[in-house]
C-alpha cells in the first residue's frame, strides 16, 4: 500500500461529502467490486460486493442523511484511516467511529462502522 | 458476547484511566493473555501476549505520557469499542483512534490505535 497517511485522510474526507450527496451509485463507485462493509460492527450482518453496498446504502438513503466530522481523521502507517462523525437522520443522531481502508487505486476494500444502542439518540 | 453496549464504553474509560496511571503491570493485567495489540496500524509490529504488552507499555511509559478522549467513545453491537483521543507525551502530542475489543470477563482482547505519521506533532 502507497497511499502516503494525508492521502487517506483526504479521501475520508471524499467519502464523507459522497455520503452526504446521497446517491447510492456514488458511493457504490467508492468501493472496489469486493469490498465488505460491516455497518454497525457487531451485527453480524457483513456485506460482500457492490451488489450488497448499492441495496445498503439505497436503504440508508430513503430518509435523507447528514454526516459530520467530530474530529481529524486519523491516518496509519498502512492502508487504513479511522474518522468520528455523527450522523443524522430525520429527528435521530448517531455518533459513530468509522474505519476505511483503502487499495492502491484509492478504493475502498473495507468498511466497518462502529456505534451500539447507546449511541443512537431520537429527538 | 454479552458485554453490554455501556459497559463497554466504561470498559474505556477505565482503561484510559489506567494508561494515565504509567504503570505497565496495570495495563498488562487488563489484558487477556493471549490478546493482541496493533499500535500504530500499518506498523507491521504485531504484539501476542502479556510478555509484549509488558515491554511495549515499558517503553510507552519510559517518558511519562498522559491521553484524553477528543469524543465520547463509541460502542457497538458487539465486543468492540471505538474511541478518539489525544496522547501528550513530553512536546509531542499524538491524535489516535483506538479500537478495543473484550471478552465475556471484560479482559482486552485487541487494542489497535489508528494514527499514521501526520497525527504526530512536536511543540
Amino acid at each position: 500500500m502507497t497511499t502516503s497517511d494525508t492521502r487517506l485522510k483526504d479521501a475520508v474526507r471524499r467519502y464523507l461529502e459522497t455520503v452526504n450527496s446521497n446517491v447510492p451509485e456514488a458511493m457504490v463507485q467508492l468501493y472496489r467490486s469486493d469490498a465488505r462493509v460491516e455497518d454497525p460492527v457487531g451485527s453480524g450482518k457483513l456485506l460482500v460486493g457492490h451488489e450488497d453496498i448499492r441495496a445498503f446504502y439505497e436503504n440508508a438513503f430513503a430518509v435523507p442523511l447528514t454526516v459530520q466530522l467530530e474530529t481529524e481523521p486519523r491516518g496509519s502507517f498502512g492502508d487504513a484511516a479511522a474518522y468520528a462523525f455523527r450522523v443524522t437522520r430525520g429527528t435521530t443522531t448517531l455518533k459513530v467511529i468509522g474505519v476505511l481502508t483503502f487499495d492502491e487505486q484509492g478504493l475502498i476494500t473495507t468498511m466497518r462502522a462502529f456505534y451500539g444502542p447507546s449511541d443512537i439518540t431520537t429527538a
